[in-house]
């Protein structure tokens, strides 16, 4: 039976046991900068990267849109780094994590972005791919790159529905 | 005497002495992603961090717009991290860099971005402060955070107007 998930507005108090919510906030640190011209809203996530011949790169990804509701058949996690996807225009954007559970995924949720909007999932973190809405869509990426075994996939038995009323 | 720069299209082969500029282009290495949904155009620019105690951070900056021409007073580098800069609008931006001439600044050079265009400085390179024009706008900045020296700063004998034809 396919399972039903509703989507959550994301909030970095909802997603703070998934990862970081990259956006302006009056609650983080910031300060400003250059003779007063710019506000610096300072380390809003982290940039990790784990394992031999590893280095930080920095990617563009150029997305097809989903459409909701969403199956979702599978979640993938990267046990080596951290990915950080920000996106580049003002539409939202699909976030779906999941709990571990013993080295598989948990239930998972789904939250949606607004304008402004990008998350950073930490090394390990289970999460969908990648899903623009309602147009193709670039988002910065920020991850790990070099050589080593940094995929791990999971297939639901049953996949999820994304995006109706539970 | 004011000595005047005028502001070149930003393109991969000009700034190439200067850094990577962060864009969607044919000629990255690219492929697709998620079962074909997305493209990858892949480590368009490294994360580089030297120094002890030295991390990788995603912040945001929200800069004040400048006007043309600019009046150019000095430049800085970061000789312990790089700088990634990628506008969260579609407004395009100046980008002032200098070579270096014996640990100085050499001749400046006025760069404007196209929409959807970034850059990314690699460490010691002499660059003016993010310069956002029109309107407020948002960028993403990758850069070094921790302690340590990694600023300096020169100010030009005479200021360089920017922005008007040579």
């Amino acid at each position: 039976m396919t399972r039903r998930l509703a989507i959550e507005p994301l909030t970095a108090e909802a997603f703070a046991p998934f990862g970081k919510v990259i956006e302006v906030s009056e609650r983080a640190k910031h300060f400003p900068i250059n003779a007063g011209m710019a506000e610096r809203y300072h380390d809003l996530a982290p940039v990790e990267v784990r394992g031999d011949g590893g280095k930080a790169i920095i990617s563009i990804v150029r997305a097809t849109p989903v459409t909701l509701p969403l199956t979702l058949k599978m979640v993938e996690r990267h046990p080596l780094g951290s990915q950080a996807f920000m996106p580049l225009s003002d539409r939202p954007f699909l976030v779906v994590v999941a709990p571990d559970s013993g080295g598989r995924p948990g239930t998972p949720r789904g939250f949606m972005t607004r304008p402004g909007q990008g998350v950073n999932y930490p090394p390990g973190q289970w999460h969908g791919v990648l899903s623009a809405l309602y147009a193709v869509s670039d988002f910065l990426l920020v991850d790990r790159g070099g050589e080593a075994k940094n995929l791990e996939e999971f297939t639901f038995a049953e996949p999820f529905l994304v995006g109706v009323a539970e």
